[in-house]
């Protein structure tokens, strides 16, 4: 029995539970039994208990009613939501964007210009969208606007050096809703398995539980910088099979979320072979592509063209491969999560199945407009001769150094720490160190009725109010605890102040 | 056995279907009888056939290339898209819009006003926004931004003369994503039930389909300008019940889409009573409260708060009664679909049961926090005395007078038309007539395989550009043929389009 306030579900006794809820439950149509179980059933801990406690605490601490806490701000390092933090929007996205609201601007060039700073080319950008979408507050096509999905495909086609069709893009608002629409379309009985990275950004497993099909986990290698190991992926996939599992899918984050990891060309090679065995479909999360500090990111698509062109493809074996690779606007230096807005490219999938696709997609009728507006400043950026492009250059650099920075700070912190072991920052926007906790801190958990990791995360929230997120939100092996942090929050202090709580933290339990 | 070509699934014979899909379906994980047959059962024609082949029309007018067909425009009457039409973004919304987009302007106040011409109180608006939101690149708090949700408090209190708490405020990606996340909780197996008016907006079939959950019909009385029924809701209420159906919730659209009637409080009451009584969670989708011809608006939060607090709630009776109402940007004198705003309130929810929902919306993290924005100028409009009310005024009357103008014209037109019954247009932005057919013309339609709407709907298209949508699109008695129009589209040319295809149909089939 437990009771959900603002905090989450903490367990109550019975007696009481009965008190509360027995009357409302005979009145009301829904109460927490007879409810969607796949639903209840669903896990998302990246907004779970510690992040409601940490917006109580940034509220309480906003009233000025935080005296009595041991700290006097609240840091984020939950959620990869770059400009909550420190990062400024793209001068020249965020300039187009307001035009594309306020067409009637456009009818003042010269105050643009003058008053205001505008290039031409930010005029002529928004001037191209609104052709393309009339206006931002019109519903688009359900699969995205043509003239945006066309500057996609042009992208793709920069980034690998093969070409995109943009009638194969389907704009979306946030690569989470690309991923809830491929699922749901791919997910036809509770046998249904994907294969699941373990750890992953548990929107994989949440929408599964929704879904109420079966992940199947294989799990990422620490020791050699959490790389894919396709070996364990096949075991996992011959057991579930075993099992009566119908796998038909396999997910893939590249840069990792939350392990930071880059995959090498090789690595790439290797899970599309085994999708072309055993007829699985690709699902791969491309969103941190451009977070890449380590080597050169290599899209899935491009090793896909790569291998179908090359002498491995005898019989058509890779012909086809059902890839579908997800990019969004919310990550890398444009940081623009609040406006919802990504893309996904499917290649090699029956037409049959791609106008389910988009029924399903057509229901929601369209992704957000300016979100797709920005998908297009994103993939089409002022290149060398623009007005615009010298301060777009220095100021997407600038994100860039100082991510990568900070990541190297907070790896070379958590080097320090005893019983913390850190791989090397590659990617994406996170580490995920394991951490060795004594067996009373173990024990004291157990007392409470946490997890050891969710015991640690939230000492470390009371004590300094930074806000990170425990392993077991995102899985880990049997016997290991992790958590995961953002490397987005600006300086330094909120690094030492984790050090610190850290060592006090093993003294007291020690 | 059927392809799906960019017009959507045609039938195809047997043998030519092997031929196409035999080798892909063995070796591509997907085909079309294998995804998940929830989403090939759902249907939604809004955006169905004939939309797409509308825009096919379209686009091969705008190269040039429609010199054979019989007209020179395509008009989207189709589907509830305001601004894709004659209607102007609202200058104030889209003034802070702007700001809020690039904050950057704020540091150019005299800029704003002396070049710009922007008020006082749309850069104090954008700068109250920023407070709230820091940056509309960030995400929000799953369930929305918290000053603007308390801003929807005030405004559903204001309209209803009773107090709403900001905690039960949800905004969301357009009223479609709140009904997905309320029936995703809502619906917990096969037998779950929902009550959902004949005619109705395909949302809610499509959305019960995907969660494989029970549609029960009841019908609205066309003749009596589609008013709710609520003798008919308890029949089939107790029908399902007979058939093991767990019914637990009913919908209402009020004002109608696609049958524009404006519920009568007693009716609004009636449905309370019965939701009381049966225990039922009201879903009142109010999309189009703004848009009322006749009388006003009434809201289902209104007049249950008036029997809560009246003589008929002896023993508390309507005390649990579970209400989520549902507002939008997309429509009324706003009509910023594009932007994907909205939200709904829930009252009388068991607390664990929301708690559920706020997990469940989590899992997409926030609604677009530019489309929140929008929500915040809707509630919170201009009011007298501001420097932006006089335009806003006029600017909002006009849209108002406008649709009203031609919700009558074509009323009348429709009014004139041989064969055709039209209730006179009350609220929302559609007709939804009757058409009574030749028998020649069902026979015909019989012959090519399609339902006697679709084949009048199509022939409409083909003749003159005009997209509407078939009554099968949304339900109707069996027996009747309707469809549903938008009266969106500016001019009045293309109502006497309509007038004379009609003509000379019946002329052709009679």
């Amino acid at each position: 029995m437990s009771i959900s306030g603002p905090l989450g579900s903490l367990p109550i006794p019975n007696f009481i539970h009965k008190r509360l809820f027995s009357q409302s439950s005979s009145n009301r149509s829904l109460n927490i039994n007879n409810i969607n179980p796949h639903v209840k059933e669903a896990k998302y801990a990246v907004r779970g208990e510690l992040a409601i406690k940490s917006e109580q605490y940034r509220a309480q601490l906003a009233k000025g009613e935080g005296k009595d806490l041991p700290f006097d701000s609240v840091i984020s390092a939950n959620i990869g939501n770059p400009q909550q933090l420190d990062q400024k929007p793209i001068t020249f996205f965020r300039q187009v964007a307001s035009l594309v609201e306020n067409p009637q601007l456009l009818e003042k060039e010269e105050v643009l210009k003058n008053g205001l700073g505008y290039k031409s080319d930010v005029i002529e950008r928004a001037k191209k969208l609104l052709k393309d979408v009339k206006s931002v507050g019109a519903y688009s096509q359900s699969q995205g606007a043509p003239g945006i999905r066309q500057s996609v495909a042009d992208f793709i086609e920069r980034r690998d050096g093969y070409s995109a069709d943009p009638q194969n893009i389907y704009l979306c608002g946030g690569a989470s809703a690309g991923v809830n629409a491929l699922m749901s379309v791919l997910c036809a009985s509770p046998q249904t398995g994907v294969l699941v990275p373990i750890p992953q950004y548990p929107l994989y497993t949440a929408t599964l539980s929704l879904l109420n099909a079966q992940m199947v986990p294989y799990y990422l290698k620490e020791e050699s910088q959490w790389s894919t190991d396709v070996g364990g992926m096949r075991t996992a996939l011959k057991e579930a099979q075993k099992k009566g599992i119908d796998v038909r899918a396999v997910v893939v984050i590249n840069p990792g979320n939350p392990t930071g990891a880059s995959l090498a060309a090789d690595h790439i090679s290797s899970v599309l072979e085994l999708a072309a065995e055993e007829k699985l479909v690709v699902l791969a999360d491309e969103v941190y592509q451009t977070n890449v500090f380590e080597g050169k990111f290599q899209s899935f698509k491009k090793s896909l063209r790569e291998l179908q062109s090359s002498e491995k493809n005898k019989g058509g074996k890779f012909d086809y491969i059902e890839l579908a690779s997800l990019h969004s606007i919310s990550k890398g230096m444009v940081g623009e999560c609040g406006h919802r807005g990504g893309y996904y490219e499917m290649v090699g999938f029956d037409p049959e199945v791609v106008a389910q696709i988009y029924k399903f997609v057509s229901i929601m009728l369209c992704p957000p407009v300016v979100g797709q507006c920005l998908v297009e400043t994103m993939v089409n950026p002022p290149v060398e001769g623009d007005p615009s492009y010298p301060l777009y250059r220095e100021e997407y650099d600038t994100i860039f150094q100082n991510l990568k920075q900070r990541a190297f700070a907070l790896y070379n912190a958590f080097k320090e720490m005893e019983g913390v072991e850190c791989q090397p920052p590659q990617g994406s926007m996170y580490l995920y160190p394991t951490i060795n906790l004594p067996q009373k801190a173990i024990e004291a958990a157990k007392k409470e009725g946490k997890n050891p990791d969710d015991f640690y995360c939230l000492s470390l929230l009371d004590a300094t109010g930074i806000c990170i997120v425990p392993g077991s939100g995102f899985g880990q092996k049997e016997g290991t605890l992790h958590f995961r942090t953002t490397f987005l929050a600006p300086g330094t202090d909120w690094v030492s102040r984790i050090t610190e709580f850290h060592r006090k933290f093993l003294d007291e339990y020690r």
